[in-house]
């Protein structure tokens, strides 16, 4: 992507701090490219709380690069004293999203990162929690070049693939997760065309996944979420990519609500169906994906979504956030270690201890 | 239904003429309950031009009606003389919406039965035309009526079902088409709950089905369209009840678009799958589904749809206005005469010829 999702701007050359984050203000998409750049800790908080930025990693990378902000200008005794205030503006910039568990991952290792070096002089710690939260996006955009490495691989005879939501370049740092195999495969020059499932309520495909990809200059065809089996049936759909929010031990996948009636359509026309997310969604202690619970949307979302009131006063609403795709419509899993086939007890406890050995190591 | 969607009232006790036209203003729907009440046939032309009333049989009965209004104050000659008005009205009325075949069906019937009668007085001829507008309104409410009481009898064990874009009584005279048999069962002191699909890109579900069925009592829920898997995979449907908008000798069905996808969704839930209309959309003379054009929408319905702009500049969008489903995935086929089962061919033919005995007997 020439566009970055957000990156960490030093105000000089000297080093990474003091600096500031630049990040595409999703909440103006698709009419209007506007940056948010920042160096209040507030102003980060805000844009997680209000989805100017958003996706599980590009939340983990802006709140890291948000605790440097908070504590670059701070003047701390020693780096003890500093470990302090990294300490309160993890505490703060958690309260922003409270269910996104790459958000508390991503404060947890600032934390300890400044812990483990306390005794650093104030000036050398500020700059290593820099490098730190950079680090943080530059990893992220390695593990999705990886997913997308993988996943192009099972692309080779396809001409044209559908996905839901937004598991793009706009979710993380770089390239995404659904995405990845789509750009892996432009760098080589292999231009994929993409339906894009508008992704009712909140549009995420239709505000965020077309914009991108036609940024990129990818192919992209904008359809309603319904139109997804016509378009199937027309023999125009050669695999379906979706992202995960959370993977049972057993494959079992919760993604986007949409993403299981898509499953479904995918087996009956035999075009296969691939979940593309890291390890990191791996939740291997959860055996079966009926132990996940399902948060409900808030009504509104669907009656009010778009400005104006599309549906009478007072009418139920059925609105869950996401549903979970059975193991048994999945044709694959793909994560930055490679691709996990059924049976998924054993392939993706065999990619999680993967995952683990290669953590280790850093 | 305690709302009428469109009528005829007279302005005096006398005699239907002259009268008036008042029908719900369905483009007002759901936030207010507004009504057209004219005697302009200008009016009525707009009308059924700007969606105010729309539904095949609706604006059938709305163009009949408009025909009756523009000719009631002329001041002819005699019957000949009146009938060419009639004529003028109806050449006039087609060009509202030029793909409306019971709009011309609708016309013809009242140009016909004009010319039938040209030797009556003008008085009596006016009162005649009058009559005729209000018994296709009358006869298209029994044809409802009696599509729903056969499709009632397939439901008994139902408790809840789901239905996909408006083929309620907003789109005919009374009790529509898919929805009748809930209405049947809530005369008959039983309520059906109903799911009902927003309905991407007009949002007929959210602004029409939801609001006749709340107006009348009947447990509704919404949802997005893409969540219809889930609620099925959840146990909470027992019977999809979808209208259509023309249906081929092989019982091929072509209805709002979403329709394929909720019909392999249901069939991959073991979940009957139900199509009702009336025997003036069986197209005998086509033998499969293949060979009907499907009409593309305009993008801006899915870019623009709701008065704001979601999806980027440019983008590409397929939207075609409707889809076929496949006759093996359709349970039955409801009409005002029974219930058609497979194979399609004989069933269809044979409520096809009852039908032409019937509108002889006419």
């Amino acid at each position: 992507m020439h566009l970055k999702t957000l990156e960490w701007i030093p105000d000089s050359e000297s080093g990474l701090v003091p600096g500031r984050i630049r990040m595409i203000d999703q909440t103006r998409l698709p009419t209007e490219l506007a940056f948010i750049e920042t160096s209040d800790v507030r102003e980060v908080w805000t844009a997680i709380k209000t989805l100017q930025v958003r996706g599980a990693p590009a939340i983990g990378v802006a709140a890291a690069m948000g605790m440097v902000a908070a504590i670059q200008d701070v003047e701390a005794e020693d780096g003890h004293d500093l470990t302090l205030e990294i300490r309160k503006a993890g505490a703060y910039l958690r309260t922003s999203r409270p269910t996104a568990v790459n958000l508390f991952w991503a404060v947890d290792r600032m934390m300890s990162r400044a812990e483990q070096h306390a005794d650093m002089a104030v000036a050398d710690l500020k700059d290593m929690l820099a490098r730190e939260a950079v680090t943080i996006g530059e990893e992220d955009a390695a593990m999705c070049r990886a997913i997308g490495m993988h996943g192009v691989s099972l692309l080779q005879d396809a001409a044209s693939v559908l996905t839901h939501c937004n598991a793009g370049s706009l979710a993380t740092a770089r390239f995404g997760t659904a995405l990845a195999p789509v750009y892996m495969a432009h760098e080589q020059g292999r231009d994929l065309h993409v339906f894009v499932d508008e992704t009712r309520p909140l549009l995420q495909g239709a505000r965020l996944t077309a914009w991108e990809l036609m940024q990129e200059g990818v192919p992209t065809t904008l359809i309603c979420d319904h139109t997804a089996g016509q378009v199937m049936r027309e023999g125009n759909v050669d695999a379906v990519l979706v992202g995960a929010d959370r993977i049972a031990g057993n494959g079992d996948s919760a993604n986007k609500i949409g993403t299981y009636s898509l499953a479904v359509l995918a087996r009956a026309h035999d075009i296969p169906f691939y979940v593309l997310a890291p390890t990191s969604t791996f939740d291997l202690a959860t055996s079966t994906g009926g132990q996940i619970p399902i948060e409900q949307r808030d009504a509104s979302e669907v009656t009010h979504g778009l400005g104006r009131q599309t549906a009478p006063e007072g009418v139920d609403v059925y609105a869950p956030a996401f549903d979970v795709t059975p193991a048994r419509l999945i044709t694959a899993i793909v994560c930055q270690h490679g691709i996990a086939r059924p049976p998924y007890e054993e392939s993706l406890k065999k990619y999680a201890a993967l995952a683990s050995l290669s953590e280790e190591r850093v």
